[in-house]
């Protein structure tokens, strides 16, 4: 059985210029965590996780102004952006009038039909799509009476959404089905995976902190990856969203999906260390950061085990008494002084991505 | 399908008051990575980790210092013990005498098989496990030549150890099979498991830093323990080992099979939020270490959807403007001063479970 099992074949929409479906690359994204009336302070925090490899953003649309901010953050960004609506369709008609190249709002709940109508309609002018967000914590009192914040009860939910919206011959849509919890969250999504061919954003919600957040996240969408579900996927952490976007991109690298930037494997260290391998992993992986070279680097506690242990890695460094080692696939290439280690391998990493920049003739 | 498949069954050994396989609990496990020599620093180090929940605890023994060690540190610590060794036989049976409760060494590794019976006749003298380490990136070097350093390779070093302790008519053993990526690793525990009855020790090695190595961990850890695969767990993270143990048991919480103390959702806040979020559940979350009800508790941005999105949980905040409220089981209790939300939250936490300890007439 292999790691990750064939996708799932959906239909493929667009958001702005990134495709989610199909075949076409699990897209990360996030959402901004700012006022989005404050222009400047999103825009700025839109460029941060562009740079983390951001690939679509949310944003929070309470109000008109946040609406109309959009008209104005989109020409200083790179990404697609998605209004996030809740209930009130004139935000929805405003986002779409601001730019916005998706809109997160359920049909169900936006009331009277006519009121869907304007939205759906206001969607097919503009050529935008609408993700369909189900959350077990928000259901359609009607559907949780009768089901409960069950996976069931999601499913359901995003049944009815998505039969409104197709009703109305809009095809467009991606879907979400995100609870607090795995097993629901898992549940859900490969429940509702056999009923429709819409494509999954996929996520776990108010996932919590660090351990917990990227814990929960890493379990639930690394399960439904493994089985081909999922086409674009958000972390949600309680914490700088730049984060989410690392953690989207470790998940992918896990199972082998998609790798972005080095990849850093560094051992626990043990009593055989005698070298402060935390610091070091520390500052080395902090600097990997910003390199987009696809190397794998490692860093170890020891010059006995470590070169041997590590030797799939494309380059290492091993620490030992005063002087450290630098090993290129298991071979030991020279002794450095441990103070210069870090400053070594980085050179180190840099010539060689030079070189093979230089031999594929191209520029990453 | 339910998240979590039936526990392959596999033979029951113990470490120390520690059972491992057939329906003993999945226990958590870490390595110290002080001087094992240095008995007041490794006492310090696992005192921290038992306070964080850690079952079993790992020492380095690479010299005969390190294994008399053992001897002092044992009466101080409450959890079983287990010497780490590599190829040396002397270091076992000194480890073995110094009061461990556990091996670890690959008798594959040992050489002259008169030493390989010394070792096991030890360890049946002392009525202790063997654990076999096996990592692809030092397997037997004729495993390696001939199928490489893969899923395969591991398998076939593993099979090879467990029979050489058989052949001596010693069953006391526990195997993991580590490397550094999650697709080999869970390969390598798959093809094993229909092969063999020892319980698996499950971990993925060198999974590096805070992001990738929570997320590999919680992957690869995650997608077997789903699978009914392993017995007790190892994280492994270049960082303090208590995260180790933290990252463990909330791979346990988010698969629904093992709780430890409280359980703290929290929303990634967005443009709704008005309230300093991230402070506020960092506070919580490290007030809630220290407790050990297992309470569900939720910190959500907005007084909006807040309270309803998470009324799975016993009790939650949400900020609003200037003031917070606090909810239980989505039902608002009362309005609260933004400063004064954690403490009251955490005051409320502990009446809760002061008063259901006194329902169940016990103190956890």
């Amino acid at each position: 059985m292999p790691l990750v099992q064939t996708r799932r074949l959906t239909r493929q929409i667009s958001i702005g210029n990134v495709k989610i479906g199909s075949k076409a690359p699990i897209s990360v994204q996030s959402m901004t965590n700012t006022k989005t009336q404050d222009v400047d302070g999103t825009v700025c925090q839109i460029l941060a996780l562009e740079k983390a490899g951001c690939e679509i953003i949310r944003v929070a649309v309470p109000d008109i102004q946040a609406a109309q901010a959009i008209e104005k953050i989109k020409p200083q960004i790179k990404i697609p952006i998605i209004a996030d609506i809740h209930f009130d369709y004139r935000l929805a008609l405003a986002s779409a009038k601001a730019g916005a190249d998706a809109l997160r709002i359920n049909p169900g709940n936006i009331g009277d039909p006519e009121k869907i109508k304007a939205v759906v309609d206001c969607a097919k002018d503009h050529k935008i799509p609408i993700r369909i967000g189900v959350n077990a914590g928000s259901l359609e009192k009607q559907i949780e009476q009768r089901l409960g914040t069950t996976a069931e009860g999601m499913v359901e939910s995003a049944l009815r959404n998505i039969r409104i919206l197709e009703d109305l011959n809009f095809q467009d849509i991606k879907v979400s089905l995100k609870a607090s919890d795995v097993s629901r969250t898992v549940k859900a999504y490969r429940l509702l995976s056999s009923k429709t061919n819409v494509p999954f954003h996929v996520g776990v919600t108010e996932a919590g902190g660090l351990f917990a957040g990227i814990t929960k996240s890493a379990i639930g969408i690394g399960m439904l990856l493994a089985e081909g579900l999922g086409d674009t996927i958000r972390v949600s952490l309680t914490r700088d969203p730049v984060e989410e976007i690392r953690t989207g991109f470790e998940i992918l690298r896990a199972l082998g999906i998609r790798s972005r930037g080095p990849e850093l494997i560094s051992c626990p260290t043990c009593g055989r260390c005698n070298i402060d391998l935390f610091k070091i992993a520390g500052q080395v992986e902090k600097a990997l950061l910003e390199r987009s070279s696809k190397i794998k680097v490692a860093i170890m506690g020891c010059v006995v085990n470590g070169p041997g242990e590590a030797k799939e890695a494309d380059i290492g460094i091993a620490g030992g008494d005063g002087k450290g080692i630098l090993f290129k696939k298991g071979k030991v290439i020279r002794k450095i002084d441990q103070d210069q280690l870090v400053d070594q391998l980085l050179s180190e990493i840099d010539n060689m991505t030079k070189k093979s920049e230089e031999l594929n003739g191209q520029k990453e």
